[in-house]
């Protein structure tokens, strides 16, 4: 359920690897914090280069022209140590699965609470259980 | 003042179609929440086979090809009861007015404080007066 | 480190334009909030005119067919202050920069706390640190 959108740089990859980054997104949810393979929400979308502004060297990173934006909304009862396995499994991930530098690889997650998510027919799914993805 | 955003994917909605979208989702905020029909601020993008992923069945859904991830930033005032009478309200209209199955309907909400909101010239214009929108 | 999304009207806005919205969202964080000019991560994106869908009038707004909605994703630690003067800002700065009018600025911020967030290589550079932007 955490939905992931990843803003990406136009004509900087192939479609193999638009699949490979999405596949990453994915496991780094299986392989981070235990959610089902089936949890599977997420958006790619493509910028020009009058469209993506990204710093090539803030805090100290070596960004590339491959450098993207991601933003993930979150369960909000994820304490800080999901957060931070979540952010260093993207990473680790996209670089071994979509070869995306880890430099290149900027994150911010977005908290909100399970009953803000429906999988579908209008119905908050995840409101009457304990919070669990 | 909700804000929706609809990720659709590519060349399934004809433009007839992604006007329907947007008059339901701006529907929904008049007949499930008694917002007026001036509220409008609704954004929708298309993404390719490589750019939208979303999984077939996951929390027992039958999904199509015209699956959809909308995300919508609403008041954080907002009590459960709104937020599901929105989901549904929603998920209903894009039904009736666009025909979209209930199952292709992925809703994310998230939450922010009103006085975060400008409706224009720099101004937070609900940050004075009783949470309404 | 806030995250800024532009969704503007398809066509309307050139090159030398978008280059513009972009480096008066970036001074909008220097000048409003103080923070490095090298704090620099901004999207935007064009839609249809079947795709992005703003009242002309909502709220006693004048707006035209330049109409945008912003997206802010910002520190949650941000008191009311900050976010009135960057609301301020942004919407100063495009006008004088970008020729946007005030009246075509819709502004929508999200809270995240800071420690939600990763320059890159999967670490949360600001979480161990006194919130600072």
């Amino acid at each position: 359920m955490p939905v992931f959108h990843a803003h990406l740089p136009k004509g900087r990859f192939s479609r193999e690897r638009k699949i490979a980054i999405g596949n990453a997104l994915n496991q780094s949810l299986v392989q981070g914090l235990g959610i089902p393979a089936g949890d599977r929400f997420i958006v790619l979308s493509e910028h020009g280069d009058d469209e993506l502004f990204i710093d090539p060297t803030f805090m100290d990173m070596t960004r590339t022209a491959e450098a993207m934006i991601i933003t993930i909304i979150l369960g909000a009862h994820r304490p800080p140590e999901d957060r931070h396995t979540l952010m260093k499994t993207v990473t680790k991930l996209l670089l071994e699965m979509a070869d995306v530098s880890p430099d290149d690889v900027f994150i911010a997650m977005i908290p909100a609470p399970n009953e803000n998510f429906s999988f579908g027919r209008g119905v908050a799914q995840l409101s009457s259980i304990a919070p669990k993805w």
